[in-house]
């Protein structure tokens, strides 16, 4: 397999370069990309750091690096644009045409790129995280009044970072409900879902890649096997049939795939800008 | 201010087009946005829905909306084009220039846009957020053998969603150890903590403000008095200097930001691809 080295550079988090930097190079799957992220690169003395760097991983490597850049200076772009690589500006690219539409010239201002630094945004997402954690594996039932979701499933279908993600990203409140094996024997809700099931979405999982997730928590157990696990999926899935619970199947999602699913298909809306 | 209809569109979570689209946004101060995402747009009937949302918006609001996309077919793209709005197409941008820099053509396969779902990534992060659970809020300190970081600050500082952010996102093994009014009426570092100094990152903020979020807990008492807020800032800080223990003022950040800048300033390794 072909190699190339790649860098993710920006003045800021690197998030936005990674994010859709990597999303690019997914298109391309015969060849092995070598990452390195440079954040907060915000002097020209940090440019030119990196830049030699580039250049040199250049010249070692005998192709030209890929630069995916969110860079909102134009001499610290200029300066990492002589280091041969290929560069990709995420910001550049895009800014003049957004300037000429808006009529308004961008502020060109390093630190903005989130803009999820106010103390309400800031607020909203802390109590999100308090709120999933204090209502994480079905504790404090009593909260769910005050519950954006629930999200119910088998032991280890993902539902603590799914609730945790949402939380983090969205400020949405997720409670999380496990099926114990007691729920899964009646096809009726738990008595403290009852109340909301408009809230309530299913995670389901494939029975062997749940297997494969418990026996790494308690290997050779009864509640890693492979019978066990296919018992609870199927009874959990037949629950949210027979109860109209939407659900997915969490099998080959990320958690970030898993979240907006989700938001998408309740119609979510959260509370953040 | 003038307002202006944004829309951000995906074939999948919109992720990274809200990410990138809402950084090139915040560069356009006398603007106020007004900002819907569409989804999963996976199909050309998809496609002519929303592309009739983005007409009526356009029409009711009298100026052209602005879509941020990254549709990856050419078909569904051409769709959208049509409604009128200025488009910005962060896949079909760049994926060109990418194609001839490889020497491949690209996929140009919808659903691979993360690359985060197999199941080896998927395993270190719910590792690494249960490790995050299981040793939040100083609980479990036998395990800080197993810790990336350990990240320590005054109650409320921000510490439990930091170490869940890393967890989720880089899969790093975040443990976080809250000073008491105990800690840190001695100059040393808790006896659980000597022997990881080189694992620890301090977490500082403005009283003013910590007084705001202890507020918003328990108002009323001692915990959310401006003079217990600068008592325990002043001597968390000390504490920091004395031990020379690197720190970051919260006050003003991200999640995203905080989390960034240790993983920067302790130049730590994660795990994920």
């Amino acid at each position: 397999m072909r190699e190339r080295q790649v860098f993710f550079v920006s003045d800021r988090t690197a998030i936005t370069a990674e994010g859709l930097g990597n999303s690019l190079l997914t298109q391309f799957g015969e060849v092995a990309f070598n990452r390195i992220t440079r954040r907060f690169i915000d002097t020209p003395e940090k440019a030119h750091t990196v830049a030699d760097e580039i250049r040199r991983a250049g010249d070692q490597s005998g192709s030209r690096p890929i630069v995916f850049s969110t860079l909102i200076d134009a001499d610290m772009r200029s300066i990492v644009a002589k280091s041969g690589a290929v560069c990709f500006d995420f910001v550049d690219t895009f800014i003049g045409r957004l300037e000429e539409e808006l009529g308004q010239q961008s502020s060109h201002s390093i630190g903005k790129t989130h803009g999820l630094t106010d103390s309400s945004t800031y607020n909203l997402r802390m109590e999100a995280v308090n709120f999933a954690l204090a209502t994480d594996d079905g504790l404090t039932s009593r909260m769910y009044d005050q519950a954006d979701l629930i999200v119910v499933g088998v032991s280890r279908s993902g539902k603590t970072p799914t609730c945790l993600y949402l939380a983090l990203t969205f400020g949405i409140r997720a409670a999380n409900y496990p099926l114990t094996p007691d729920d899964l024997g009646v096809m009726r809700l738990p008595m403290e879902l009852g109340a909301h099931h408009h809230k309530i979405y299913g995670l389901t999982i494939d029975p062997g890649r749940l297997r494969a997730i418990r026996t790494e928590r308690r290997p050779n157990s009864d509640y890693s096997s492979l019978q066990q696990c296919q018992y609870e999926v199927r009874q959990a899935e037949a629950l949210f049939r027979h109860n109209g619970i939407p659900s997915v199947a969490t099998t080959t999602m990320s958690v970030e795939e898993i979240a907006t699913t989700i938001v998408h298909e309740l119609g979510l809306q959260w509370h953040l800008p």
